[in-house]
């Protein structure tokens, strides 16, 4: 059994415009934005507009399209930080390392022997996030 | 850029039925199988027959219907091993952890404050996963 969409989550209200991010792509179903709290530079996370707690009750259709906007962006951050691989990683519940409640897939370039910072560590400085999606970006 | 696919990998020859695997689910176009180095009871690979290295050179169609095969089976997964949460992930190149070329997702039952093994450690008994597949098998 899944939990329920808590409509107040962060996420939600980054959708509504209620609070700010630093936003990288955007289309009728999908935005993607810099995670605030980043396990390595680069990294970012791919929504969808629609509700959805996370893999286990979204619709198959919307994930469809998610995915590819995971790909479109994994490649862009790739070549953006010339990086050596990327991460892609998705939560489902806390158990699992789930800390909002909308469904999300997380983005992480790698450098070969540079591990990962941990899982909502410290918040970045909004300038430096700014300046990380302009690389993206341009690349897009 | 992405490196090229090297059709003798492991998994290439899992779907040529040249090598056994603990299948779980197949069709047309998707495999899913366990993994023979579990991080947790229940962790499972999901497939595309067709060739892909990684995220970064599949062809975006595969994606989607890839995507809908893991959320069947991390909904089975959880529920068969009654999890409090799944975790999904896929490593793209080494520095992001991928260890066998050919495309794959990771879906791993996780429960509450029980860590994950690590990523390639030990192989698991061939019959304790046979046990495993079945349980994931007859909530599918």
């Amino acid at each position: 059994m899944t939990a329920a969409y808590e409509p107040d989550n962060i996420f939600a209200k980054i959708i509504a415009g209620e609070i700010p991010s630093v936003k990288l792509y955007e289309d009728e179903d999908t935005l993607a934005f810099m995670d605030v709290m980043p396990q390595a530079p680069g990294h970012l996370l791919v929504i969808p507009k629609s509700r959805a707690r996370n893999l286990l009750d979204a619709d198959p259709a919307v994930l469809g399209k998610l995915i590819a906007v995971v790909q479109m962006l994994a490649k862009a951050a790739k070549t953006a930080f010339a990086a050596d691989g990327v991460y892609v990683a998705q939560f489902n519940e806390p158990a699992a390392g789930q800390t909002v409640f909308h469904l999300h897939f997380h983005v992480v370039p790698r450098m070969d022997g540079v591990p990962l910072k941990p899982h909502a560590g410290g918040m970045a400085d909004v300038e430096m996030l700014k300046e990380q999606a302009e690389r993206i970006k341009a690349v897009l």
